[in-house]
């Protein structure tokens, strides 16, 4: 059964502890920037109730009743794709980030059935039966659930039990009770954990056997007792309304997912939310299988990210009236290429997947998806600094809302920051307002460095016009046999052992 | 004769007309974040005053009195280097960035001189005369000067004259009247406008006739009538005190120099500050003095600026304990190399430098200095990058302050976001929030995009054990005629031409 | 009707003109360098005539006949897929080069085709009756077929008809006659003309009315007169039999395609191989036709090509003992990414092709093939050196085949020259051999010059080693508020802006 | 005392066991290849009897004799910076090699003398009269002396002593005498071998208490009974004569040093030529010395080949009449940088040395030397790139010297591979073999393949003209609320978060 949005964000506040910027948040509902996250959030639920969008992201389950479409688990190159597209659909209604409350969890749990579906077969447990009727809870009663896996680590070189300083650096099981066991540590960098009614918790490494208290999968409400959430300052701007939206178009109001360090105090979990416990040999199963399925949707936001950095470059570029110089045209050319390799990796991933032969299940191609990943996250930097070489100086001194708000100033702005004729001032400083959020970093920002005392390009013409042609022309020329070398002083007169009859 | 500190900060309480965030400031030395501003700038007369340092940054006059080392328009190899050390020095106690009183302003000016001296040469003018009276004057007053050179420019494919929008893209004159000239227009990206007393105004282009008007360099209060000064915002942070010293290290307190609009709305200017009125021809050659002298500022910051990215990462590989492994060392010798390359080639541009033979001026070598410059700037998001993937997602993810003020969380935060025993907590996330303001960008922040859904190093992994090794070798050995390649599927049985008598 | 291999190889004995090293050639099948490049190229007949690969490479047409499926003109993402297979296929067995007689040629024709029907269409002629008989002729006699495009374009700056030296530095039609044109002119980088019995000539570029007699596609025999053909030296070694397999296992024996300089001397054509004569608003359309269909074919040899490298460099490290690091292992998924994103876009560019709305003719995918290509030829150099850097120095000294003949030294090149235990060391040495074939190039030859003093890895361990850590630790620590700084020599006793009451 | 290049020359027909290509050498100075490496290593007594050179190259010793100035033992910046003097000037004429009978010999024998001292003075031995009186042998008879480092290493996972095969794959002690010691083993990649009289032996790496019989340095004789010389084939070019200069102008007859595989079958040493011998804790300390020296080297050839390759793109830019384009100018400066940058921290590592405070000895700078050479070998392989991108496909398809003289077709390439007016063809012919040469590598050659399918260039814009632009633009104008995006459909009613009141 698909939820309102309402209803699911009322869900939300269900008496869970919960932290922002120091300070408790008694309904996560209520905290203005939270608020934010989770709008985007319900976004999905908004999709699911959306006629043009609802025979994408739902299915009809055997009772006859809607239900998610992302809890299936792919067998097929086809449902692979239909779930990227309902990733990248998420993805380019957030600006290049998805809702996400379907992503870390979704990609957890089907980990946790694969591995169920391993451990049953080979070592005869149960647990798949647990998995089961978690999967038609989650379906029926629509939860959003999130996904925690990476463990704060401590010093990376011992192992989880072999640490110094205590041993909660990875969560683990401190008691086992009739009914279920009782865990304590952290989980840090966890996506979405405002805007999710539970989590699943899986290892993020191997384990030996001394660390088998580690090997521990389990779902759990978040408002269960001992469970803290800290969430981390999101890049939000508290301005808020037309203001933030105005100067910082990506985060203004638009707030990013949440991420948290979530800390479990001795929390009690039942054994029907318990998917593993204590099989360390299976632990670096499940950190393979989350990887692997969750890099489907890396490979999604990445399609929607890079469009929009390639957008925003083009569209400045013809702003500044830029858009027909050829090394400008060069420049878009390879941030088109950045945007469309990533988008055809993305696909063939899903095209050609990796499909287990006793299970039948099916991932996205590892080869592919990691290429994918690898590039889009290894050439952003470049990406972006094309961005910021197209945008010039004016990427790092732009004027904010305020300015532009006061009309003694503004007049001025109007006047001297237009640039091609018949674009508005206004239209030019907001993409630019963007293009300074997107590349922003490191003392004054990346278009301030770039340009300050002139471009990449002025240097490089800076040099052609400096350097010392006759010189390295004369070297070629005296190889080559060409005349006109014998006069450059460094050449003049030196030995010549290629004439005939040097040696003898 | 060197003012002292405070002097020189009262005297920029002249009367001028600013805004800031859209607000109009009465008095700069009052407005907290242009004060931030003005203290990174009053350091200049610190070192100054400062006994260590006045034999490095001033000189004796023939009067008798010190004057500041800049003013002098270099002839050797040894000033260019103590004027170099100068820089350095000031950029280094800034954090990669200087005081910058003494950058933009001390190199328009020397760059007045050089095409002022060239044109009473070529075509009996007199410029030179008010071009010493004033040297003699910013010496004997301590000025503190900025220079202007970047116009809006409009239309960048239109000539300043044949601008449609208005004829005010780039800053002209008006009027010439018996005293002097009257001027309109704007510069853009002006640096320390709020931190100094004066400004000189060059063109950034070559003109040609019917520009003629636009060929203006002069110098001028900045309280002069008609002038407004619209600072663009800072990256410096609001809060102010230990919470901004604490989450933005690098700009909480410390804010950089100011980047302004300059308005000229029909300025008057005498004639013994104007230093070219309607030459167009020499316009080129003063864009072209300006670029070569300043370009010195440029490569003594990017010493300061690289040596702390490259201990940044250095610091936090060591507090992640990772500066053992191969790779980590390897990403370090990188950025060592882009910290030392970028010093030789700066300390290479004065060495060697370029001497003009009929004045026997100096300035840095033009190679040298541009391929310093190039190399930091194109390089740069590489070094960032670099920063960011050592650092790991936490770079995003981290706690601020207010976080680590509430004892009921920061119990969490000390015990989990520990890492190498013996380093205290919070000198890693000191660290971290400093690599966090030095690479955050794009959305998430670089941090996030390269880590969420696992390293650059976790996909090449992942790419090496899932490629098929037996397909590439099956491939190789047969071209080598190494047996083993006979039973790969895609090559059995194909057809061999290099088999003796295959083709009789 | 499909030729046998060996009819095709004495069509080609039919009196032409030609020249290779200087002399002249009057029968290319007994020319043993030209030789070895005809039998490459019979292997497409081969493979026609082969069960095994007949029904990939051949069709049967309306008259029950088979004839090579390459001369359709492709309407869906399966004809190009098949057709792109084909390619694929040709290549692998060409160790990454096809056989190349159906490659040029081919897509000459079938963009002669496209914009001879444009033509008929929107300015009423009659050039789609030449195409089609063409084409039937082409099928039923099975003719080789190479297309020549390039023309030696003389001053690159100036069009055609403007030449200085001469008007001939682009073919052009000099007379037309009542049964046909004469043309004169050269091309030049003419693949497989020794292995071809016509060829279809086209114009490289766009053109304006005076240069309208330029504007003209033909086909022709060979052995027209006024045709010369002059071959340009291949990377064939003249040694052949087991030492050139041995030494050169790429070019030994299995030569490369020919490359040629072909002149045409007023040589007639009948008006029924004349495809356009005239009409120069059209030659844009023929260049970008062909440049669109011929690419399909690069991006097939570039699968083949990057395989290759990738499997030579994986070989090597295993030879080598080399394959468990993790620095190797990080090199050789980069190049399984180089081979798999080729493989990837080149797939992609088949399924999602451009369909020409009014034709209903597909194109490979404008954007994704030229991705393809560019990322295979720009970072073929990145992947070269990659494989040279794996191979190590030896890919530049090792011993040749006379060297391994002779007993007296094989003692202690097989002694010597081993690595792994258990590689026989002529397996390894057959393999670098390869690896330098690949690499060479520049004095000493890649390997050489990467490892001559050191290797890459060799000089990063010296800076890492060598650098002053220290003060780039001080630097970071000193922003961050980190003790551990104040007695470095450069930073102590510095100002301190941020020290509370500084500035009061 | 100097001797002349004939006396240098006969001295080498000493009677020593050589093989090349499979062939005993009875003389090496009549096998014509060997001869060719011999005349070009012969420049070096030409230098040093030549008056231009005479002092840069030679001192005056104590008994006013002249000596040769690289056995000296550099204490100060200034005779480093004279001694890469002597190097740039070897390899400017060696067209960017140096004679190199001064290069691994000397930095061998200073490294031997380094070590010597430290063990004396740590454990008591007495090396440093054996270094001593063969430096005066070497002084006096004016040695040709060559150093052998790399051993041959068998697998590289296992130490010397550890080795499976056999015990030899490193040079070990077999026997101790009274008057000696009998060394057996072999070195490979040696140069310069045909052209020394004598070679001084090292080890190549650090080495542990089992392996101490490998830890030996020592000078031999190259005809010492039990030296067998394999020489590896030479790129040299077998014709000779015109043809090879016109063909192979780099290598066709200066031949390039010789690299050999050494033997050593039970060879006597004197115990005045052993220099170490057992004092494993200090094997490690002759590879690095031997490493810091010899990158002198290094970086000067690198100074002189990048200048070459720099020139040659240069020339042949504008002998295509393309040195106008922007995009042109783009690459010569990067190449440019390239050579300059080189240049520049080649310098540095002289101009700031490292010098121990024990000994004062003065060795190139660590970090600058490394960095110096890593630039270089790192973006050589983007250097040849851009030769070859510039150059065109025509560096793959040029004429041969044969083609040339066959007056037939020589007025067919004089006409037709004209370009621009002026320049003779042969002229640019001439230049394009060298590029050819430069570049080679990989299959058809680098050349071919990056321009074959079209260049670079074209594919961009083929990328650039496909793209969809609007789907781009649209994403990026309604995240920065510029209207024009509501219509495309991709995000054509989108649900819109950021609507006031939408979640109200």
């Amino acid at each position: 059964m698909i939820r309102k949005p309402q209803e699911y964000i009322e869900s939300l506040n269900d008496g869970r502890v919960t932290y922002y910027l120091g300070e408790q948040v008694p309904d996560v509902t209520k905290q203005p920037l939270l608020r934010g996250s989770i709008n985007r959030a319900a976004l999905d639920w908004v999709m699911a109730n959306d006629a043009r969008y609802r025979d994408l992201v739902t299915e009809v389950d055997e009772d006859g009743e809607r239900v998610n479409f992302l809890w299936r688990q792919p067998r097929t190159a086809e449902e692979l794709l239909r779930q990227r597209d309902i990733f990248v659909l998420s993805c380019r209604i957030g600006f290049g980030i998805g809702q996400n409350c379907h992503a870390m969890g979704v990609h957890a749990f089907l980990a946790a059935g694969v591995v169920a579906a391993k451990m049953d077969k080979k070592i005869g447990t149960h647990y798949m039966d647990a998995v089961e009727s978690y999967r038609r809870y989650l379906q029926k009663k629509d939860i959003a659930l999130t996904g925690a896996i990476t463990d704060p680590k401590g010093d990376r070189s011992l192992h989880p039990s072999m640490q110094k300083q205590h041993k909660d650096f990875y969560v683990r099981v401190v008691d086992k009770q009739k009914d279920g066991i009782v865990v304590r540590g952290a989980k840090m960098h966890i996506s979405a954990i405002a805007t999710c009614n539970e989590v699943i918790v899986s290892p993020c490494r191997a384990h030996r056997e001394e660390d088998k208290d580690y090997a521990v999968v389990f779902a759990t409400p978040l408002n269960a007792k001992g469970i803290t959430c800290i969430h981390m300052p999101m890049t939000a701007n508290a301005a808020g309304g037309e203001e933030a939206d105005w100067d910082y178009p990506l985060h203004g109001n638009t707030a990013t997912t949440t991420e948290t360090l979530l800390v479990f105090d001795d929390v009690f979990v039942p054994w029907e939310k318990v998917f593993m416990c204590g099989e360390w040999q299976f632990s670096r199963d499940i950190a393979w299988a989350f990887g692997t399925y969750h890099r489907l949707y890396s490979i999604s936001h990445t399609v929607a990210e890079s469009e929009l950095i390639t957008g925003a470059a083009c569209l400045i570029a013809e702003y500044n009236g830029l858009e027909k110089y050829g090394h400008i045209q060069d420049k878009l050319a390879w941030l088109a290429m950045y945007a469309e390799e990533t988008d055809v990796l993305s696909k063939a991933a899903c095209s050609y997947p990796d499909v287990d032969p006793e299970t039948g299940l099916a991932v996205p191609n590892l080869v592919y998806t990691n290429i994918a990943k690898y590039k889009f996250a290894n050439e952003r930097s470049e990406a972006l600094k094309i961005l910021a070489d197209i945008a010039g100086g004016i990427a790092s001194t732009v004027p904010c809302f305020k300015d532009w708000k006061n009309s003694n100033i503004r007049k001025y702005l109007d006047k001297y920051l237009a640039a091609k004729d018949g674009v508005p001032t206004e239209h030019r400083l907001r993409v630019i307002r963007m293009v300074k959020e997107l590349t922003v970093g490191g003392g004054y920002g990346t278009a301030a460095v770039m340009n300050a005392e002139g471009s990449l390009a002025a240097q490089k013409m800076a040099i052609y016009k400096g350097s010392d042609w006759e010189r390295y022309k004369a070297a070629a020329k005296r190889l080559a046999r060409i005349p006109g070398w014998e006069d450059h002083s460094l050449f003049k007169g030196v030995p010549d052992p290629r004439k005939p009859g040097y040696w003898e």
